[in-house]
């Protein structure tokens, strides 16, 4: 149960600045998330690590000497927006580019990687890290399908050792991969979690069972047992990543994680048990960590993370460390920062506009105007959809960003903007506030869509109908989903084939998009008997079967709206 | 839930032996608890606490330069046993003599304290400091009655900061006193804790409701409330600590302790609320802390603690310490410890004895072996009648004790001891190997009997009366039991007023003992009618309304062992 809270939708916000306050040595407060206090070495590689909240100490309490530069948090459970995270970066780097580390789940996947496409086009140089090391999320041949777990605590140690040592950032970059590669983790949940403000909880274990691989967010494992004894859990858990052990490996670094409600006394019984496992299998064990790294709010449950040590990796993770979570060695004697930190982010500026763009432009704000309006309307209902697979926050998710975007829009046509920066700059501001997988993907589309428009011209239909793929490409780029998947990408896809198709065989814009409407809303319809994949929550999962998909209605709601718009001003 | 262990009875052993695995920089295993496992100066005084296990970090976790030198280990929720106590004593002594610190609770007032008088007899300085913060548990005009909690935290620190400095032992004591009295805290609980193996709950919290004062095993507190927001709960918490401030006091240090499966992030939420109400009055924050630092293994809630400063404390708080649990400034550099420690005890020996000693001495064995025998029949049903008060395992601790009693005693009449030196041997035995409250009365019991009985004499029926009363003595000196608190108290009161008087009105030994036995047995019987005091936990203490205290119970039953034991001598 989580307990204490003022605002339920604060709690990620205001845990953050709570940890920030404690630990104001080590961190200092940015907008969505914290960077490092003390001085940094200019040209040194910044490690910046991030994701949902509700896992503390990740990715806040990473954060320090010999390990991270900063961390990004999103709401709990939920990715932290693109620009969230380029915010972050911009203020860690120091010239030296960025390692930019998270979970392998599709809302960071989605989110870190749009913000390194952005920085990329800013000049810095930026690398993405998805950590993979929980065995039981995918087979051994796919690795780049596992879940990130425990595993993120090793991989971003073996980072920020070697970013402190001076490293550049293809060496940093090459010994992360390394060790992500090297890394491997099993789990056990006893109990699930609640989030602050539910009435239940997120998900539920059977008493006296234990779900082995369950994710950290209830994410389906692999099968449930009566729950063992400690000798026989060390047996389960070490022996789940011994069968991965890699030809000619002594030594290994290992990390025993608790998800949250599950006691340090209980992890270190364990613990003996493990470390007798280990000894039996001739492995030596180096500097072994026992605590909470990755939690789950209140879960019940336990990881077991491994690390394979070669002479390169053992000397990193050997090395000494200052942050709030894991203070290793002699500590380093840190100066306090002394430069300011500018959060506050002036009026944007736009490229100047020919006056047919800018026409556009407004023309784009009321669109916008009108999907705000009508999404504002369907919050209950689409968070209602969305509460049998999810944590109904869907609703309130998509009337905060397309109220974000109708005011950037607003900014940039009072700046004088044309077609296309009223549109990204739209795309941008609903990633940033509505936050979340959904949030960052409708950011991408608006802002891949804007890419077909320019600011020298009007819009035109084929710059309409080639913007819809451009932002299909994105999201299918970026986002994992497929269709089958229940997602808004079954409703996307027919809604760009239909209009592409329409609009090829010679139809009015306006016609095109009534019908390719029609084909969004149809497939969204459908999507109730589809459930959902990307791993969500086995018993949401098996819930949702029944209902459509809310991310699909909306896709099919906001296609609708617009698509009367286009009617209302074509009889203009 | 408390879910991974092997057998419940070895799991405070086995958590202990897995923290020692862990943390080998900072600690290493005794017998019992954890001494530094870094150097330490000769002469330096030796700050040792202790307590029952189920609290971690508490105590162990507090073990490193700058706090604690050693860390004695109870069974979960009992206090470990006097030998331990003054083992582990033995271990950390640098010849600058001990401070012992530990929670005012019964069971370790007594134990810490006989541990202390009998290291004093061995030419050891020690000083015992029960901590007493907890401001729901007796009133301000009453402070030697409150309970130790999360203060153990801040109490340690100061002492531990002065010890590492230098100070002298009788300066440690004036600052660690000093800290003690001005550290106030106020807890709230949501929820209650499962002990190892246990089917249920040791107690519970109403749904939706907050036990105010709840103590760490379930003591009664002072009220429930509805939860309340975390804006609320901060002002509930300040507020009533704040009452307590001493006038003129502009600075406090904080610590705001979750009790098991109550988040960090939701403590850092409450936090922010914490740090508002106490600049709002007025206060100054030093170096506060926030996390787990006394825990209940699973249990659900919070406690503020703060410690009034003034310079003298306010620079012992912000000294460096480098202990598992609170690593603070720049961290000392510490050398490894290389001395051994040895652990084995060698065969006990014993002082000279009379020809005639020695036979009372084997009559004391026959006896201790005929109240073992009794106790092993009577285990299930002890169990029985303590689960309604407790935990269920005072069956289980009368026959381990009394067991380990008559091991002893054997080897002693063996060795050739005399009365004085079997019946102290067993007592002591009894303690160490029983553990928890009982086992500490009953090793008290028979080691102050014994002082009535010489190596050289053979026991007469006035030393034998005389011994009854001592042991009495001891009981109530070191015990905190009165008549009516439903303990053993209860029957053995009445037993040696009784024996004391049938013996001086003259009747034979064997008679009197009959009756005191009989008295002892009504008394035992009629503590049906009472409720336990001492700080039981309320429902539990409601439920044993209608039966015996078992403690009672099986002081009766060896009273009455002994009658007959007597009365089949006399016939031989």
């Amino acid at each position: 149960m989580t307990t204490i809270f003022d605002a339920p939708e604060d709690f990620a916000t205001a845990a953050l600045a709570g940890f920030a306050a404690i630990y104001a040595r080590n961190v200092r407060l940015v907008k969505g998330g914290v960077v490092r206090s003390t001085k940094v070495p200019k040209g040194k590689v910044a490690v910046v690590i991030g994701g949902g909240s509700g896992h503390y100490p990740a990715f806040a309490g990473y954060v320090g000497p010999g390990l991270a530069d900063a961390a990004v948090a999103g709401d709990v459970f939920a990715s932290p927006s693109t620009a969230a995270v380029a915010r972050v970066c911009r203020h860690a780097d120091q010239g030296g580019g960025v390692l930019l580390g998270f979970g392998n789940y599709a809302g960071d996947v989605l989110n870190f990687g749009v913000a390194a496409e952005r920085l990329r086009a800013e000049g810095i140089d930026v690398r993405v890290l998805p950590v993979t090391d929980d065995v039981a999320s995918a087979s051994v041949e796919t690795p780049a399908k596992r879940r990130g777990i425990a595993g993120d605590l090793v991989v971003f140690k073996i980072a920020g050792a070697a970013a402190e040592a001076g490293k550049p950032l293809d060496e940093v970059e090459r010994l992360a991969r390394l060790a992500n590669d090297r890394t491997v983790s099993f789990g056990v949940a006893f109990g699930g979690c609640t989030l602050p403000g539910a009435a239940g909880p997120l998900f539920t274990v059977q008493k006296g069972q234990m779900a082995l691989g369950l994710g950290i967010h209830g994410e389906p494992g692999i099968s449930e047992e009566k729950i063992s004894s400690a000798s026989d859990l060390a047996k389960l858990l070490t022996g789940k990543l011994i069968a991965e052990r890699p030809a000619g490996t002594r030594k290994v670094a290992a990390v025993l994680n608790g998800l949250g409600s599950t006691k340090y006394e209980e992890l270190f019984v364990l613990w003996t048990a493990i470390a007798r496992e280990l000894a039996d299998a001739g492995l030596e064990i180096v500097d072994p960590e026992c605590g909470e790294f990755v939690t789950s709010l209140d879960m019940q449950g336990c990881s077991l993370t491994l690390l394979w040590l070669g002479d390169e990796l053992e000397a990193l993770w050997r090395a000494p460390s200052d942050a709030p979570v894991l203070r290793k060695g002699v500590i380093i004697a840190a100066e306090p920062a002394t430069a300011e930190i500018v959060d506050a982010e002036g009026p944007q500026s736009f490229a100047a506009a020919s006056e047919a763009s800018q026409q556009s432009g407004k023309c784009i704000a009321r669109l916008i105007g009108n999907i705000a309006d009508a999404l504002r309307e369907a919050e209950e209902e689409l968070g209602r959809i969305d509460a049998y697979a999810g944590d109904g926050d869907h609703g309130q998710g998509m009337r905060r960003g397309s109220a974000a975007a109708l005011d950037a829009a607003k900014a940039a046509v009072a700046a004088g903007a044309g077609a296309a920066s009223v549109l990204a700059a739209a795309g941008d501001a609903w990633a940033d506030r509505a936050g979340g997988t959904s949030g960052a993907i409708w950011g991408l589309a608006l802002r891949s869509w804007s890419n077909a428009f320019s600011d020298d011209e009007k819009v035109s239909d084929a710059a309409v109908v080639k913007g819809a793929r451009l932002a299909l490409d994105g999201v299918t780029r970026l986002g994992r989903a497929r269709v089958g998947d229940k997602t808004l990408v079954d409703a996307l896809v027919p809604f760009v084939e239909t209009l592409e198709r329409e609009a090829a065989a010679g139809k009015p814009l306006i016609d095109a998009w009534t019908v390719a409407a029609k084909a969004a809303q149809d497939a969204a319809d459908a999507t109730s008997s589809l459930t959902p994949k990307l791993g969500r929550a086995r018993p949401l999962a098996e819930k949702s079967i029944g209902h459509p998909d809310a991310g699909a209605v909306s896709l099919a709601l906001v296609a609708r709206v617009a698509g009367e718009f286009l009617r209302a001003a074509d009889s203009d």
